[in-house]
């Protein structure tokens, strides 16, 4: 049982690793040093991991990486709205 | 096999997340909008990721997260010696 907690408290912490992120960007309007590369790959290795979780039937797989690209899809939007944002400023 | 290197490819995609991150900072050496947050969450993660490996004896799980670590120590580093340089400046 303890090892479920462990397990449950891992997956918690990592798929919602990012809503830190996204609240910092929402209370400073600002991502100017937050890297759009770093998002866009989590969100392509997340989505390659659902599909690996599809292949094994393993919904935990694919809970958990759902959970983080809606996480990821959102600090996405954010993060081009905010570097859009900045770059109209700039022109 | 298809299946095998689908694995390897999430796996890789998410376990080198924060390189982009870290090439930012260090090309920009700006971490402010950077959430430190983020990067302990994420630390403590694979931390409790790794242990649970251990308890499963899963070389990939505790392999995977190990190298997630070790980005995430090297970003860390790097943010919080950023920090402390714009708050050195600001004095």
């Amino acid at each position: 049982m303890a090892w479920v907690i462990l397990g449950i408290a891992a997956a918690s912490l990592t798929m919602f690793g990012f809503v830190p992120q996204i609240l910092k960007m929402w209370k400073t309007r600002s991502a100017e040093d937050v890297s759009g590369f770093t998002l866009v790959q989590f969100a392509t290795g997340v989505i390659l991991w659902m599909l690996y979780g599809i292949h094994l039937r393993d919904f935990i797989i694919i809970g958990a990486n759902a959970v983080s690209l809606a996480t990821l899809i959102i600090a996405l939007g954010f993060y081009v709205k905010l570097i859009q944002r900045v770059r109209r400023k700039g022109e």
